[in-house]
C-alpha cells in the first residue's frame, strides 16, 4: 500500500471501532476462526445461499464488537476470518469433500478455537461434522439443530440439504439421541419425516413447546439430554419467522422472532460448544437486507456470549 | 392422460405427501369443502384479493398434512377443493346472489360437512351465512370475526366490503348479540362505528384486551356469548400487523402477529364450526409472498384443530 | 374555492371523520402544535428522512381520530398543523439556527400548547431543545429517548444525527443524568459510546432490561428519575425492529416491535409532557409503507393519551 | 390561511416555477380543464387505476410548464383542474352514468376548452363520448386510440374496460370506421376481437406497422381516415412496454417505447382535438414511479403540442 | 372430473381462447412438442431458471394464439406439452444424462415435431444436441445462438452452464464454424473466451454489428454461414438488456431490447428449424414478472412465424 | 497474508481476468486514475449517492477488460483505483474544498494521466474543475455534459448539485459557450434555466436533436464548439430514461437509453479528454441495480475507447 496524503482514503468512517476494524486475517491462536463456505447446489429448492458468506462480510461497517443489551465488550475476543472454501461448480459429492478436507485443516490449525462456518446450505453440516469426528474419533459428538426442518430426508435424492442430520445419525458419527432440534412448527416436515425422528430417537422441541417451557429452560433442557463430549451447533436460519427472515429459500410463516433466537444463542453461546454454523440465508431474495442482518446479529449475540462466559 | 416413460413427468416432487396431493377434488362425503370467490369488486379501496383463491392453491406444493407443533397428522382429514365461484364482471350485485345461490348448491351437496370459502373481498360473507340462514331457517347464527374493522358501515355506497356484518344484522339473520369480533386495534374505526356496534350490541374484543385475557380465555369468552345453534367464523387477515401481511388492500400496524392469529384459530376449530371465510388478501401487494403463505398457514391450522378435534 | 355541483369533487370519501378531515391549520389555542422539518442533511449515512413530513401528512386519510383499543375518543383534541421550517439546502448550521427560531416562534406564539415536531433526521432535537431552554431559562429539563443508539458523539464531524443529545448536555441545556434513553440494543453503540454514556451519566434502559421490567414499570422508573420541570420526548424511529421498519437510514434487527412502542407511548403520553419529536423515518427505502405508518400510529397513540389524561 | 413568519412555510421549493404552482383550480375560460375518474371497478384484471388522478397530481413537483425537446413554453396555457367525479362504491351502472353527467356539465360549463380527463380504467371512455356526443349531437366523431387491446369485447359480462369502443360502435355514437387503433401487438387479442374490428371497420395499426411508415406518417394517415368534426384521443397506458411502464394492470412486452408515445402525442396534439382522456394506470403495482411519470410526460407533452399549435 | 352446476368452475374466464385453452397433451402428431427442464444446478451463479418451466405454464391465461403485428392466427398449429423432465436433485452428470434420454424419446416419440425445450440453465443445450446428433447421427448440426455470453469455457468446472458450445464443438458433434452467435456485447466475455471462439472458428456478430445490419440481413448471413442439415436454435434470455430482462442470473445493460429479438425470432422462425431452446430466466428475481412474459413473447413469436410459414 | 492451503481462498472465481483482478492500486504513472467522492450531501433531493463508488466497485467482479463490440481488449491500459476523498459529515463548503485539494494532488501526483472521478453528486464537478485551473491556469477548458438538467442554477440555496456549471462559469473558469450539454429533455428545467442558459451561451443538444442528428454526428458538432485546450466530461446518469436508470434521486421518463449513452461516450472517448466524472447514481434506490450496473457499463465503454484511440 502507497502511502497518500491524509485526505485521500480508501473508507470513510464514524470513527467507531467497527467489525471490520477489529476481525483478524491472520491470528495463529484466535478465540475462534470463521470459515466461509460460498455453497448452494444441494439446496432442493433453488438458492442463492452461496453469497452469504460475502454478505455477512459486508455487515460488519454496521456492526460494533459490543453488546448492549448485556453490556459486553468483546473486542478483547479474538475472530479471525480464514477465507472461504474452494469449491467445485458442478461436482457436489467433490465440494463436500472439499469442505471436509478444509474443516480437517482447521482444526488442525487452530486446535484450542471454536470453529465458526458461515454458509451455504444446511447439506454443508454433514462434511463439517464428519471432520470433527475424524479429528477426534474417539469424542461423542452432540448436535443443537435450530431449524424448521428435520432434515431427515433420506439419500434418494443425494445429500441435499434435506439430509445432514440423517447422514451423521446413519453414519453413527452422532447419536440420533444426541441430536436436539429446538424450533420446528407449522406444516413443514411430512409425517415420514416425523417417523424418522422417532425411528432415530432425535428429539424435537416445537416452537410452541420452546414458547410454554421459557428460552433458558429449553436450553437447560437440551443440554441435559446431550451426554457428549464435544456440541455442534447448526442455525439454519429459516427457523426464523417469515416476517423477520424472508431472505431463505423456504422461508415461512409461523416461525421464531428473531428476539428468540438471540436469547436461544445467547444461552447457548454461554457453554462449552466445539463449533457453530449458520446456514440457508439467501441474500438475493433478501427484503431490506433484513434477513443478512439478522443472521449477522445471531452470530454476534453467540460471540458476545462466548465472552462472557470466558470473562467468568 | 397419456402414458409416459417414467423419466417424464409433470411436476417436480421431493417424495414428500404435500397438501397438493392430499387434496381432493371429487369427494362426496368429505370432512370440509373448501370453495373459491374470486372477488374483489365491492372492495372500498383497491383490492386484488380476487387472485387469492388461486394463490392459495399455488401454496400447496409447501404444505403438508402434518402440524408440527401440536403433532397431528390431518391427512385422514377430506378436504375437497369443490372449485370457484362464477361471477359477473361488473355487476357487484349480481355477483353477491351468485355467491349466496352456490353456498346454497354447497351446503345441500355436502350437507355434512364443514364450508370453508376462500375469498375474496369481506362483502363475501353476507350472501354466505345469508345461504347459511335459508339452508337452516331455525336455526341461530353466531358469528367470531377476527377484523381491525367493525364491516359496520352502512348502505349508502351498496353492499361493499364494509358492510357485511350490518347487512347481516338489520337484516335478522343474526343478532348483534351473537357477534364477537376480536382484534380491532388502533385508529381505523370512526367513531360513527364505535357507536353502531353499541347500537346493535356487537361484542368488541380489541387486541389490547384479548393480550390481556389471554388466547384461550378470549376464546372460551366469545364463545360463552353465543348461545347459538350454528358458529360462523370469518377471518379478515387485515386483522394481522403490517409487518406479518402488508399484502391486505389496508395493511396497518399494531395488529396480531400472526402465530396469535394461528393459536386463536387452534383453540376455534377445536369446536363445533359450520362455516369459515379467510378474506382480504390481496397477492398482487404482498411482500415474499408472506401474506399468501401466512393465510394458508392459518387455513391449515384451523383444519389441524378439526382433526384434533375428530380425534377425541 | 368556487362552487361546483354536488357531482364533482376534490376527494373520495368514505363518510368517516378521518384526520385530514380533522387536523387544524389555523387554530390559535391547539391542544397542540405539529411543526415539520424536512430536513436529512445532517444524517451520517443517507438518508431521506426530509420526506417524512408529507408523507406522515398523507397517512391521514386511513387514520381517525378513535383509538379503538382504549376506546379513546380523541376528536374533541385540537391539532393545529402549522407547516414546515424553512431550511437552507446545503448549510447544516444555518438550518439548525431556522429550526430554533422556528421553535421560539411555536413556543411563544402557542404558549399553552404541547409542541409536537415531525423530523428529519435526529440532529433537530438539538436546536428544539434549546429552544425550549432559551423560552424558559430557569426550568430543568429532561429528556426521555427512544431509540437504538445514544446519540452522543462527539463534535468531530459537526452536528450530526449521531450527536444531539451530547450537544444538549455539553451545553448544560439538559444534565447528563436528566436523560432516559430507552431501547438500546444489540452492536451499534461503540465502546467509546458507552463509556460517554457513563461520563455524562445519562440512563440507558437497554431493551432486554425494558422486557424484564414491563413497559409500565420502565416508564415509571424513567419518570422517577427525572426531576426536572420539563419533559421533552425524542422517538427514533430505528428503535423499531427491521421488521416492523425497514425504513429508516440505519434499520437493525433485534429492535423494539412496534406494539412496545405504542405501549410506552401510551404510558409516558399520559404524563405532563411538554414537546416530543419523531425522526430519522425515512419514506424513501419503506416497504409496503409500513415505517411510515408505524409512526403515524406511534404519533396518534400518544395524542389518544394526551386525551385521556385530559379527560381525568 | 393565517398569516405566518416568513420562516414557517407549508411546502419546500427550489424556486423554479413547478406544475403544482402553474395548475389553476377556479378559471373560468381555461384553454383546457382536467377532470379526474378515480374509477377502476369495471378493469377485468385486478387494478388500482382509481388511485392514478391522485398519483398524477403528485407528479406536479417535479414537472415545470417547460418543454424543452422542441423549447416550447407553456406557461401561458391555462389548464384547471376542476375536480374529481363522485362515484358509487358498487354500481358501475350508476358510477358510468355519473361520469356521464360530469362531462356533459364540463362540456357545458367550459364550452371553448379542450376537455382533458384522467382515469381510472378504460370503460370511462364511452361514458365521456357518450356525453361529447350528447352535447354536439350533429356533429360526427372520431376515436385515435392509443392501446394494445381493441376493448371491442361484447357485453355479456357488463360495461367492462374491454367494451368501450364497442360501446360506442354499437350505439352508433361513433362509426367504427371513425376509430383508429394505433400500437396493438403480440397476443393480447383473441381472433374473435380481430373479427370484431373487421366487422365494425375499426382501423388497426399495430406497433410493427406504425413502426415501418414512421410515427409522422402514422399520425398524418390516421387523420386522413377520419372525416369527422371532433377528435376524441384515448391513451391506454397499457400501450407501452412493459419495461417502460410495469404499472398497468396488463403490462405486455413488445409494447411501445416511452418516446414513441410521446412523438405520437406531439404530433396529434398539435392538431384540432376536442378531448383526451388517459387511462389503466395503477400506481399501486408501479415500478420506481415510473408509470406514473411517463403518463404525466405524455400528458405534458400533448399539452406543450398544444400550446404550440396555439402559438402558430 | 364429477359433473358440477354451472355457477361452479375451476377458473375465471374473458371468454377469449387463451393458450391455456389451446394448449395440447395428449397429441400424438404435433406439429411442435414442449419439453420443460426445471434445473438450474450447473449454472455458475445462483439461478432460479429451475422455476421457469412452469412459470411459463403460468403465462398462459394471458397469451392468445393470435399475433397481431402480423395479423397471424396460429391456433391452428398444434403444440403439445409433454411435461418436464424427472431430474436428479444433486448429481448434475446424471441429470444431463436423464435430459438427453428424455430428448432422445421425445425425438423418436415426435419424429415430425418440432422440438421446443423450456430450461433451465444454458448447460441443458448440450445433452438436447447430444441426443438430436444421436437420432441423427449422419446429419450435420448448426446452432444459431442469441446469447451475451459465448459459452465456451473449459470443463474444469464441470459442464457448467459456461460450456455447451464447447462441449458440442469438442466432441464434434458440431463444427465450430457451424455456430453463429448474435448479440455478445459489453464486458461479460473475457479475452481467453474470444481466443476460444476464434480458435474453434465460432461465428460472434456482435449486437452493435447486428444493429447496423439490421435484423433480416443479420438473420440471412447467419444462415448463409450455416450450410448444415439441421439447424438448432438456442436462445439464452441474457443477451436482453437488464431493463427488458432484470430476472436472469447474469443480467448486464447494453444488451437486446426485446422487440428486437422477437424481430431476430421472426426472421428465424420462418425458416426450417428443427429445435429451439429457451434458458436461463429466473423468475425468482424477477421485477413485475417482466422477464417471464417477454421469454413467452419470444416463444410465441417463433410459433407465429413457424405457422406463416407452414401457411405459405 | 498468510499462506494457506489451496483449498482456501478468499474469492471464489470463474477463472476470467476480471475488473476486479486487473485494476491497479499503487501504479505511479497509470493511463487512467480512479478517485472516489462519496459525498451527497449537496443534493436537492434526498440522495444515496454517496454510496456509488463503493458500488461502483462491486460491479468489478461481473466485468472484464474486454468490449466485445468493438473486440477492443483494454488489459493492458493501466487504471489506479486511487482511493476516496476524505470529507466532512456536515460542512459542505468544507467537504467542497476537500476534494478540490484531493483533485489537486491527483493532477500533480499523476500529471501524465487521464483523471476520473466516480461521484457522489452533481456538485462535485465544480471543485474538480477548479483545480484543473488551477493546475493549469493557462489553459482553457471545455465541458461536454450528458444531463438532463442544466445545472445552471443561483447559488442563493448554496453550492448544490443544482449549481456546478453556474459556478464555473461565472468565476470564468470556463467560458459559457464551452459547455455543450446533451441530452436535455422534457418538463425538468423551469423556463428561468432556459434564460440562463442562453445568458451564458451555453450549448444546449436536447436529446430529440441528439436523436435527429445521429450520434456521430452530435459528438463532431460538440467538439467543433469547444476551441479549447481541455476537455472535461462531466455524466450524470440521471440522463438516462427511467426504465434504464431507476436508481438516480431524480428520475425522468423520455431520456436516453443506456446504449445511446454508451455510443456517446464510444465517440467521445476516442478524442483527446483531460477528465471525465459520473454522477448522481442513488444505488439505494435502484432496482436490480441496473443503473449501477449500467455507469459501470458506461464508464469501461469509454475506457475501451480510450485505449482504442492509444492504440492508433
Amino acid at each position: 500500500m502507497i502511502v497518500r496524503p491524509s485526505f485521500l482514503w480508501q473508507q470513510q468512517t464514524d470513527g467507531d471501532l467497527k467489525i471490520k476494524d477489529w476481525i483478524r486475517y491472520d491470528d495463529d491462536t484466535p478465540h475462534a476462526t470463521m470459515l466461509g463456505i460460498p455453497f448452494a447446489r444441494a439446496s432442493i429448492s433453488a438458492s442463492g445461499a452461496s453469497e452469504f458468506p460475502n454478505a455477512f462480510r459486508r455487515t460488519w461497517d454496521s456492526f460494533t464488537p459490543y453488546y448492549v443489551d448485556e453490556m459486553i465488550d468483546f473486542s478483547p475476543y479474538r475472530l479471525c476470518d480464514i477465507g472461504d472454501v474452494l469449491l467445485h461448480a458442478t461436482d457436489v459429492t467433490k465440494s463436500h469433500a472439499m469442505m471436509e478436507e478444509a474443516m480437517m485443516y482447521v482444526i488442525e490449525r487452530y486446535d484450542k478455537s471454536l470453529y465458526t462456518t458461515i454458509g451455504g446450505d444446511h447439506s454443508i453440516t454433514a462434511p463439517l461434522v464428519r471432520a470433527l469426528k475424524r479429528a477426534h474419533p474417539t469424542k461423542t459428538i452432540g448436535i443443537i439443530q435450530l431449524d424448521t426442518h428435520f432434515d431427515l430426508r433420506d439419500f434418494s435424492q443425494g445429500r441435499t440439504n434435506g439430509t445432514p442430520i440423517r447422514q451423521l445419525v446413519e453414519e453413527d458419527i452422532v447419536k440420533g439421541r444426541h441430536v436436539v432440534n429446538i424450533g420446528p412448527h407449522g406444516f413443514y416436515n411430512a409425517k415420514s419425516l416425523i417417523e424418522a425422528a422417532q425411528h432415530y430417537g432425535v428429539h424435537i422441541i416445537p416452537l410452541k413447546q420452546m414458547r410454554s417451557l421459557g428460552i433458558k429452560q429449553t436450553v437447560a433442557h437440551a443440554f441435559s439430554l446431550l451426554d457428549v463430549d464435544l456440541i455442534y451447533v447448526t442455525v439454519d436460519i429459516d427457523v426464523l419467522d417469515i416476517a423477520y427472515a424472508p431472505g431463505v429459500p423456504a422461508a415461512t410463516p409461523g416461525g421464531m422472532r428473531s428476539n428468540e433466537l438471540f436469547s436461544l444463542l445467547f444461552e447457548i453461546g454461554q457453554r462449552d460448544i466445539t463449533a457453530i454454523d449458520f446456514v440457508c440465508i439467501d441474500p438475493l431474495r433478501d427484503v431490506a437486507n433484513m434477513t443478512v442482518k439478522a443472521a449477522a446479529y445471531a452470530y454476534f449475540t453467540f460471540i458476545a456470549a462466548q465472552q462472557k462466559r470466558d470473562m467468568e
